[in-house]
């Protein structure tokens, strides 16, 4: 049974002031969190409507039905369990290798799906403008799908991090050298941009090489696309060669 | 001012079957609404809450306030217009260049967002099979950004259509050949598979193709990719020497 004081202490972690003050996050769906279990995250309590996850001891494990899981879980349709983690201390920036840096990326699915790219390409570090979507909220840590175990995020001034940097600064735009055809290095800074207004003037500042994405077509008016999905793209032609 | 019997039309077409039985759809906020209007979609009446669209005849729009959008809306923070239009007849299959068709695609904004992706890689032709989610759903509208103008969209039995055709069927799985070391042609069948289950079982046997996006990293712990970034990195591999 969950109590009454854990549902409010769950149903706060919704939202980033009570995870911050708690420093807690919660995971829903056992591939995620047998993800975190396996990784440095220290687990606070698991709820679990079924008798499993017979390796974490009893004292951390509540076995709940289906009605106080709805309660707490942030999702449509609730899994079968949802476990509370400790949040870790940021760990040290990793400088080296292919870094992304997100300037204010707002949508939680958009971040956390660039957090399954980035560990699929084998980019271990991300770097996050302080108004980007905050790594631990539900929806960024289920649309990571259990990746967030594995790439190192940090919140940073973006310009104060990138005025230091030392490394190429990638961003694309629709007037830059064409992605297919410029020489990329395994070493370097990509800058994607907020969903609806891109790189921010100040950032764009410091870029030291635009690249754009070809458009294919005979009309060619599609404007944009989606962040993620030029996330894909870039982190495919960055490391394709490698 | 809407009219009870036009909130009752608007909200039923937020369900496929009552789209289906009135043959009409509807599209949310200035941009995606200027592109419809623009392409060869016939519009059935427009709401907004502003004075603009002035090219729309006044007899095809309607001067609504916040609370009235709010009613028909499919938005949490609605836009400040919505508009009717009829779904057209299906066009006729193209059957040249590359088409990609989707093997039950079941989530709106994934179906959105490859066809954003389409339209940007001057991809004409999506293939559905019948299981896949609807191009007029709400969602799918507003994830294209436009796109739904611009691509031709067809639902088929995709076993049936595959089995006739005398193009090169292409398929990404974890044992195919390196996606980045493989001659792509520029006429061919791109299959994406369902969201929980990939592609499936009868679909795997008529593909002709076999092909794997590489992943980086020491661990390579990352299942899978989301469908529509997996469609961005292929798309992208297709199109980069053409």
């Amino acid at each position: 049974m969950v109590s009454k004081n854990q549902i409010k202490l769950i149903s706060g972690l919704h939202q980033k002031k009570q995870r911050f003050a708690n420093q807690l996050f919660f995971a829903e769906g056992v591939k995620v969190i047998q993800e975190l279990l396996q990784s440095n995250f220290e687990l606070e309590h698991l709820y679990t409507t079924q008798n499993d996850f017979e390796k974490v001891s009893p004292s951390n494990r509540t076995l709940i039905n289906d009605q106080e899981l709805k309660k707490i879980s942030a999702l449509i349709t609730p899994n079968t369990c949802l476990a509370v983690f400790k949040i870790p201390a940021e760990n040290k920036i990793n400088n080296s290798g292919l870094i992304v840096a997100l300037d204010d990326i707002r949508d939680p699915g958009n971040l956390g799906t660039i957090l399954r790219l980035c560990d699929w390409f084998g980019i271990k570090q991300i770097i996050c403008s302080k108004e980007t979507v905050d790594i631990y909220n539900p929806k960024v840590v289920q649309a990571t799908m259990g990746s967030i175990a594995r790439v190192n995020v940090n919140y940073v001034d973006l310009k104060d991090f990138l005025s230091q940097t030392k490394l190429p600064v990638f961003g694309t735009f629709m007037n830059g050298d064409n992605i297919y055809q410029t020489a990329l290095p395994q070493d370097g800074i990509i800058i994607m941009g907020n969903e609806a207004n891109g790189i921010s003037a100040e950032i764009e500042k410091i870029i030291t090489n635009r690249l754009t994405i070809p458009r294919f077509g005979e009309l060619q008016k599609t404007e944009s696309l989606n962040v993620a999905t030029a996330t894909a793209i870039i982190l495919s032609e960055f490391k394709r060669n490698s």
